[in-house]
């Protein structure tokens, strides 16, 4: 099924606002990193959003549309999202980059089936490269190692993230002009389904870090 | 003539960090964008500097010496030069932009000249893309049509920051093992004509974008 043209520049505009919001937190939480390598590593994810964001913001203009409308309207949900989940030390950077990028990658990922080829392509393009999250594990197991009460306190950090998260993407759903939510809920992908594939890969990825859920 | 190992350590860790303080500021800097078209552009001018910071950082590696090591001397002199020209708006975040990458340019590309090959053509592959320098240009003269009197202001910003960065790079010299400045000052090299090129360099920048020197 092929995805309209309005879901379509919606999908997009909140992609690249996304990609552009988690280049300048990231960024920003990279002077949080106890070394300069550990500061590289966290700038360079950063930088690998904004490589994405740059091909999704010309898909967009190619639709007729500039990606500064396309992200108009979630703007102030995902602003919202970053400025309730500012990481106050390094632990809760990697922790928060690690989630976040994961939910949205599956999120995404399950969007994706429901676009023509060369979206789809795109989409799947610019999920996040496994190893930032690998890197992003390491170093949450390695903040445990050294201290083990941290995972406590990251796995609640971690709570907190989904729970902002969700009520951003309740936010959204809701001022939504409708035409996202139809993709969402398209025929073939089932919310609450979909919810709850999201939750199990969350809580897995929570264990694999070290984390409870 | 090829640069003995400590001398091109050294350059290399003042590249690097400069491209990694360079990331950072210029992902700041990106927030005083008008509209987030110019935000987007700002945030892949930072993008731009960390790529090459993994390519100046992985040729470190293979000298021996870790990243951190190399970039060690350098942390203070340039941290100091961004926290003494924190940007106040955007005309004067683009100038900073302006200025800086043009400056650092014309000195790598001196630089390189005594570099080995492999060397020279890295050094040559980390300056800045010309397009940046246009679009920060454009900036510049966009700003000074919209509020003329604007020109003098960024025409004293860009003074202060050359000037900071002379200064800062005399600590670099005076703070210097030896070998850093031994290559600078290298059969071939004659400092004052340099210091004398990049002036005049830097001049007609100015000038190009509608400032005075």
């Amino acid at each position: 099924m092929s995805a309209p043209a309005p879901a379509l520049v919606d999908l997009l505009g909140l992609v690249a606002y996304g990609e552009l919001l988690a280049f300048d937190r990231l960024a920003a939480d990279a002077r949080l990193a106890p070394d300069l390598r550990r500061r590289a590593a966290l700038s360079e994810m950063a930088a690998a959003e904004i490589a994405h964001y740059r091909w999704i913001a010309e898909r967009i203009t190619t639709l007729g549309v500039t990606p500064d409308e396309a992200m108009g309207p979630y703007v102030e949900a995902l602003q919202a999202y970053h400025d309730s989940t500012e990481p106050k030390d390094w632990p809760e950077a990697v922790t928060k980059a690690y989630v976040g990028d994961a939910i949205s990658d599956d999120f995404l990922r399950a969007i994706a089936d429901g676009l023509d080829g060369p979206d789809r392509r795109l989409i799947l393009d610019v999920l996040h490269d496994s190893r930032y999250a690998e890197f992003a594990a390491a170093e949450i197991r390695a903040a445990i190692e050294a201290d083990p009460p941290v995972a406590n306190r990251l796995s609640m950090w971690a709570r907190r993230l989904v729970g902002e998260a969700l009520s951003q993407a309740g936010r959204v759903a809701a001022a939504d002009r409708g035409a996202l939510t139809a993709l969402i809920s398209r025929e073939g992908v089932d919310a609450p389904a979909l919810f709850r594939r999201l939750t199990e890969a969350h809580t897995a990825r929570m264990t694999a870090a070290g984390l409870n859920n």
